[in-house]
């Protein structure tokens, strides 16, 4: 079948096997599969992908064909054997991208053996399948991964009433960060992006404050807000040095890039937390002391549990997560290339979707 | 007066001001004073001290007398004005090492303004004084300041009953650890160190298993452990590979140099939280990727709040926290610099007492 492949350090179309359902598992249709920055990622860092990441993406080789693709919604076709068959075929469908083969939980979109969402059909596990809500449209329903991945950034921040978050990065991953800190009732949610296009998406989405970094510091702005956002909440204050104790921050890091967990300790407050969203490939730097003084706690976090996957699919079709301001762009298997290339500007696209049934 | 002080880099005996309590101050004679890796840090790098660390050691000038010294046990002398006396002169005590000058609370043993422990005499905030219980010896009282430091590491971990904790480094810090987790009822508790002697110490001070990381990784040590110690308490088991679910990990990271916090990230398991409590003063590097991907958590801590350090000389009186075998050695004044040297050979000693009134 018809895939746009990862051969030789480059995204091409090319033929690759067609996929065979095996016991459990099912044959689908993609019809759009959105395009990740860990895919980006994955492309300029094969190497270090495969030795460093343990599970997701692992054991990526870069002498073979990969076909990516793990944010999709697809379609049933057929069913491999000792399967319920619970849905029709015709039935669109979204997934965790895991394939189970016990002993083995294998990322679809990262292994070899089997494509994933940009070749043009894919197999599932049967036990994973979501049926997508009738009036969803296909494009909503494929922005269920890289929603779920804030939905579980937001969880694993455990935000109390009087947190006030900061997102540092507007990219999909500091959108869908956004998103669901507004559907977990945050307010005010600050956010901060150098890009202008960016900023606007930020504000779409439903961030209440949005900053330039090149024109205000974020950590000033969160200050300001924190400030006044306590003033209703709760009146503590220091009884030494009379100042208002200010709620605690939890800062979002959805930029991944070396420097900026630095950059945010030295923004930060006492008593912070931060979410590391941002996926950085490279070494960082930090300075611990720093970090001790300020007595600042960091989570990093990956992907989502099949519990907020479900959800997030759940919040999507209810209109409870707001997806549209992020699809930015459509192509078919033979613009995968120039998309991954256009993504690496953030004025012009968020989210590309694939359709692997265009040319 | 006479005291050990850090003056051009180095520390020798001199004469400086004779502290005067203000409002709400007593002043003491220092007994016993213990000193803390964080002075040998302050007098390696004053610069960097004095730059990075924010409150705690924040705004050292390297070119000024210091009197260091902030784990103390002193006898009461005099009051200041406006002060409650409370305690009769003659009284044993001990303090968080803070003087309270609103709007200030300045760090006792980081202040150019007034001494140390490493002095005859210091001035200490009434408000803060403990007394010594009948019994308990000075020497004891005097380690309360770095055994509530393991007390409240092990309270900002927030073990559960099948936490397994992993201690990194058997110095002071590592010991005060160990204690407190024994203390909280963890079981095994595992310790790992290169120094035989500070081996020993973690097995006196209460550790389970204690490892050479020479002859063993200390992370395959307590996977074993942890394997062991989930049999009984919970039965889970991945159902895909059928292998048993670890207990969560809780390192502690009481080293403090570079490079120290990527080894535990390359031998934790997912969802692993790391307790930072070394003060590493150096930059350090870390790969997010690694630690995305196990979902790790970094708490950096600091010091203790007022009434976990009123706790831990509580337990140290009730001999609850065994303090004894950290004591290593007593020198005088001029037996401070010497005292700064030994201390860096972990085969000679972990704690050092300071006894102003010796030569």
């Amino acid at each position: 079948m018809r895939a746009a492949v990862m051969r030789n350090g480059a995204i091409e179309v090319g033929e690759v096997p067609e996929p065979v359902p095996g016991p459990g598992e099912v044959l689908v249709r993609t019809l759009a599969c959105g395009i990740c920055g860990s895919d980006l990622h994955v492309l300029q860092h094969t190497h270090r992908f495969a030795a460093d990441s343990g599970g997701v993406g692992g054991g990526i080789d870069p002498g073979r064909d990969l076909v990516m693709g793990h944010e999709f919604c697809a379609e049933v076709l057929d069913y491999g054997p000792g399967s319920g068959r619970r849905l029709a075929p015709g039935t669109r469908v979204c997934s965790m991208p895991v394939l189970f083969r016990p002993p083995q939980a294998l990322s679809v979109g990262y292994s070899h053996d089997f494509p994933g969402g940009y070749g043009e059909r894919m197999v599932l596990s049967e036990a994973l399948l979501l049926p997508v809500p009738d009036g969803l449209s296909t494009e909503h329903a494929a922005l269920t991964e890289p929603m779920a991945v804030g939905l579980h950034a937001v969880r694993k921040a455990g935000l109390a009433p009087d947190d006030v978050p900061l997102v540092i990065g507007c990219g999909p991953v500091g959108l869908a960060v956004i998103a669901a800190l507004k559907l977990a009732g945050a307010a005010p949610v600050i956010a901060a992006d150098f890009s202008p296009a960016r900023r606007r998406l930020a504000e779409r989405i439903g961030a209440d404050i949005v900053i330039d970094p090149a024109a205000h510091s974020p950590y000033d702005s969160w200050r300001d807000a924190a400030r006044a956002s306590s003033q209703g909440l709760r009146a503590a204050v220091n009884p030494l040095s009379g100042e208002r104790v200010l709620p605690p921050g939890v800062f979002f890091e959805c930029v991944g890039v070396p420097g900026v967990i630095d950059q945010m300790m030295v923004g930060a407050e006492r008593g912070c937390r931060f979410v590391i969203v941002g996926v950085c490939m490279e070494q960082d730097s930090i300075r611990p002391l720093l970090a001790v003084s300020k007595e600042l706690n960091l989570q990093f976090v990956l992907a989502y549990t099949a519990e907020e996957f479900a959800e997030t699919l759940g919040h999507i079709a209810a209109g409870r997560l707001p997806v549209e301001p992020l699809i930015t762009g459509k192509v078919g298997v033979a613009g995968v290339a120039g998309a991954f290339a256009d993504l690496r500007n953030p004025e012009r696209h968020a989210k590309i979707l694939v359709e692997p049934w265009h040319a």
